[in-house]
């Protein structure tokens, strides 16, 4: 596994997948969901991992979620994940809700686990029903190994639109063992969760306490990927599961470790990059959009503001169009529901100046052009009405994003 | 004029314009601001008019906003409301300002009206100055008339990427003087007021008090600017004006006059009118969507919701490609911030019921498909939590909505 330093204690782990870290398995096959790509997955860990969630705030939470939760309550431990694409098992009524059961007694029979140590996950289609027969034939198929070849296998099984696997690996040391946190995420439309996104599985060896996992689960998911937003939608289905199995022999990681802070940092960095490669490859998406917002009154509004930003369809437009059209970020701004004094507000793209004191600012548009063709555009308000800032990824709006979905059923 | 019988009481007038109701005229030129189409317009009462306003909640408020706002609260009259395209003069800072006042102060001096008489109204692109030389110039061209050609030479000149005017007109009877109530607007893009919308300019011969006025138009705005959105953007420069120039001489209408609530009928409907060809010439469109949601708690919840499914970009282009794909309208009244019950929502799509009892429901694609077809596309969304119900209109998005606007200014 290639190694490259990110911060003075965290290393970044370049292949790393969800089965870097200590005792973590996965597979994927293809179950005959849809045509001929990979649709079904599993994360297996050799022994129970304390584990937390976090699920889509949308009214009609699908089935899988429903059922994940109850395994979660039971004990606070999961010991694997079972997830296919193509349907949703979302808007399916009780016969739903007995499929996603039955999805979980399946698996935990093949893998002779304990019912609520399974975690079920679906994402595609909303409203058609799991084909059942298919499901228990392609579990039954399944290879848990601890190579990266399946947890590649496993992150084409949870894919939809998306063009890519999300993948993210950091390694870092604490009580001078080595723990790692490995993380895998689908997510292309349907992008503007209030709480997690699509969906988006982070495995570690560390040791970490039950309650302690799921603060920090919470925490991270508000900075990351509640800030991420393809197309303004919360799915049914999103849902952020962390397994930490504990096999790195730590000393249990809570608030009062000294190292607390670190490992947070690590989990917050795996989370930012999988909820970043999710904004990139939005659906039709060109470009990756970063905003960041400084000069807030709280964190709060800084993430208002910059997630407005980067949702509106006419920014995202003037982004693939290479247009430096600022007044569209002043349109944005001015009407988010947060304090600020207009004439304080400065818009920059890079370093360069197009807004400041309520007048035009004069810029090279070539430069703004050239910042505007990059793969990541980096937009910057400064607010100056306090010290909080924030940051939300998005991406660009294209022909594409309205082909893909002026036509997904068909 | 054809006159076609609309209500029991209330008439529409087909080819009625600005200038139907008594002592109005208008005009509009091309002052130069842009290559050839008219530019600058205006309408004129022959004697003051009461007249009301609602602006954006943009914290940018544009610089012609401000002027017309002081023109209002002055004495609440209005004689001339004068309106260019091409350029928003918003985030223009102190010169903005001073080159709209001088816009006012010309028009006046032209017309021998007072200052505080005269409204003024831009639409355009953002952070660009007038050019006041051709403002001027176009202002001493202007012929008012209260024939229908200069109507529709006005209604040209206040649009910008509207592919049609959008105009409506009633009559109706009070105290047995016939009452014409008027209506011009424009708007295509940046448009999810919260609560006007880009231009809309209602002219009535009726005589009205003027807190009543102000009253009514805040009322009918809720219902008819406030519920249509094209991209989910609220623009700097957006303005409801409406002049009563009292010509109709019946008696000053206000809540206690007994045909009170059919007076504010038809400048509902005149509002209505006006917003729904707003929201069907949106950028790129080709069809007009209508929700209509039924069974909320509160008049408020059934708004969102109606207006939360119209903006959503999902159902905007399966809308566009004709797929009935109700799960994104699940999807969207999931995330909804309104007291619902999952299990009662019920989604139709005209008479075809897609979805109930939180189940998929067996229907005909052919009809479905058929429905998604027609220039108006109606969806239905019973909650069955209550008794209030609200409608909003919006537009399908397209590719020529992703081409419009990542080359706007080139």
């Amino acid at each position: 596994m290639l190694k490259t330093k990110d911060t003075s204690e965290l290393l970044k782990i370049k292949n790393g997948t969800v089965v870097s870290p200590k005792g973590f398995l996965a597979a994927g096959v293809h179950a005959g969901l849809r045509y001929s790509k990979n649709d079904l997955g599993i994360i297996l860990s050799e022994v129970p991992a304390n584990s937390a969630a976090v699920y889509t705030q949308s009214h009609f939470q699908a089935a899988p979620l429903k059922v994940t939760q109850e395994s979660i309550n039971q004990a606070g431990m999961l010991q694997a994940i079972i997830v296919n694409s193509a349907v949703a098992n979302a808007c399916t009524g009780e016969k739903g809700l007995q499929d996603a059961y039955e999805m979980r007694a399946h698996c935990a029979r093949k893998f002779q686990l304990a019912e609520h140590h399974v975690a079920v996950a679906s994402t595609g289609v909303i409203g058609e029903y799991l084909e059942m027969e298919k499901i228990r034939d392609g579990i039954d198929q399944l290879k848990p190994s601890s190579q990266n070849n399946q947890a590649e296998n496993f992150g084409q099984a949870i894919l939809t639109t998306d063009t890519v696997m999300k993948t993210s690996c950091y390694e870092l040391n604490i009580d001078e063992k080595k723990v790692i946190i490995g993380g895998a995420a689908k997510g292309s439309g349907m992008i503007h969760p209030n709480m997690g996104t699509m969906l988006s599985f982070i495995t570690t060896d560390a040791k970490i306490d039950s309650d302690s996992l799921h603060t920090v689960l919470k925490d991270i998911t508000n900075t990351t990927f509640n800030q991420i937003t393809v197309d303004g939608e919360t799915s049914t289905n999103d849902m952020v599961i962390v397994m930490a199995n504990g096999l790195a022999e730590n000393q249990t990681l809570n608030e009062n470790h000294p190292q607390w802070s670190q490992f947070k940092l690590g989990l917050q960095k795996v989370a930012e990059e999988l909820a970043k490669q999710i904004a990139k490859d939005g659906e039709g998406a060109t470009k990756l959009i970063e905003v960041k917002v400084t000069g807030a009154k709280t964190v709060n509004e800084a993430n208002i503001v910059a997630k407005k930003i980067v949702g509106s369809n006419l920014v995202k437009t003037a982004v693939y169009g290479a247009d430096a059209n600022w007044g569209r970020i002043v349109g944005v701004i001015g009407h988010s529901d947060v304090s600020l004094q207009p004439e304080l507000v400065e818009i920059y793209l890079e370093d360069t100046c197009l807004f400041k004191e309520n007048s035009p600012q004069a810029y090279s548009e070539e430069t703004a052009t050239a910042a505007l063709k990059k793969e990541q555009v980096n937009i910057l308000v400064h607010l100056k009405n306090g010290d909080a800032s924030g940051k939300a990824w998005g991406c660009d709006l294209t022909y594409d994003y309205v082909k893909i979905n002026a036509s997904y059923r068909t």
